[in-house]
Parts: structure tokens; C-alpha cells; sequence
């Protein structure tokens, strides 16, 4: 089947609920998803893969465990693997997220966040 | 050493050549990319990966063998490995890439746009 347009914003309008990422598309074996992001996450860390957030809207806080990682729309940042991580949106923020397929959001630290990824 | 932020807008402001990828990040052993392009590229495919088009600015026209795909700014298209694409920005365009490292921007066709990828 051939791939389609994905238009982030529409695919964003498309549902509300929060830390619940939804793929958009994949590139090889990576997956290409958008986040809704409120409140704190969990910390975590991904021991095989690097994990990029770029934000689309609002104000993103990576905190790692020797600083805080800010990011605003049109910027991005690379988690490298095996480095903890607890995102934050003090705001709702909406992200895309590009992962190898299969990767779980919550990682090494599991939980009620931990959420089944969804094509969307 | 650590990651650091990257501002798209800041990378895509430091260089004005078309069709010359500059590497921003990357993830595990794939290449994150900006690029400027303005007119028509070759006709090219990737015979071993797929390889996602983000645009951030401007209007893209991905031309396939039995279509085009028009992609605006918040859009992104994901052309499948081994298919022959062409892309057409008949006004400046910028755009995100994402790709495993070490992909030729030319795929199969090489010639005078071929671009080494710098780092920015």
C-alpha cells in the first residue's frame, strides 16, 4: 500500500489523552509518533536506543539526572540510550517522538504510564 | 558528551546551498538533517532504505512515477525504499530528513548533486 501524507496537526486533533504516543508512520523499522504531553512523567531509562523528541507545541522539560533539557517548538533533542530521563510539560505540549519500533515509553521503569502505541 | 539542543531554524539560518543535507543529530545509527531546496532534484531511488521528508517551510512537491506528493509545513511522507521519487520546490523549501547514516542523497543516480554531509 503506498504510504500516505501525514500531517502532524491533523493527526494531533485527532485525540487528547496525555504520555499515549500514536504512530503516524514508519521508516524502516523506526517508529514516527506524536505525543501529548501534561504534568510529569516517570523516570526512566531506554537501554538499547537513543530516543529524539522534537517539539511541535509548547514548552518541553527533559530533566536528566545532572540537568534540565528545555525545548520550545522546532526544537529537538536526542536521549541517548541508557541515560535517565523524566519528561515535564508544566503545559500541554504535543511532540513527535522517532524510536525504533517496539520500544516501550515507560522503559526500564514500567508502571501504570507504560502505554501500548496505537496507529493513528 | 552530551546532547545538546537543536534549534532547526537556528541550524537551517547558518547556510543557503540547496539540496546539500547538514547532519543536526543523530539517533542511534541514523542521520538527522536539515536541507534547503529549490528546484528539481534528480530522479533517484534508495534501493535499501525508506527515507521520511518533514517540511518545515515552504511547499515540496515529491514527484513519483504515478503520482506527486504535496507536503506543506507540519507535513511529512515517508518514501519507501527501491521507489523512484524527484523532488520540485519551485520556491525555497526547507525540510527535515531522516534517514540511516551514510545514505546517499542521490540513491542509484550519483552525478553533480551529490553532497557529502557536513555536520552544523
Amino acid at each position: 500500500m503506498p504510504n500516505s501524507v501525514v500531517d502532524l496537526q491533523a493527526k494531533l486533533d485527532l485525540f487528547s489523552e496525555h504520555w499515549s504516543p500514536k504512530r503516524v508512520a514508519q521508516l524502516n523499522d523506526y517508529d514516527i509518533k506524536v505525543v501529548k504531553l501534561q504534568g510529569e512523567f516517570v523516570w526512566h531509562s531506554h537501554d538499547d536506543t537513543d530516543e529524539l523528541f522534537l517539539v511541535i507545541a509548547g514548552q518541553l522539560t527533559i530533566q536528566l539526572r545532572d540537568r534540565d533539557v528545555h525545548l520550545g517548538p522546532g526544537q529537538l533533542y536526542v536521549v541517548p540510550k541508557g541515560v535517565e530521563h523524566c519528561p515535564r510539560a508544566d503545559e500541554e505540549v504535543h511532540a513527535l517522538l522517532m524510536e525504533p519500533a517496539g520500544v516501550v515509553n515507560t522503559g526500564d521503569a514500567g508502571g501504570e504510564l507504560t502505554a501500548t502505541v496505537e496507529d493513528i
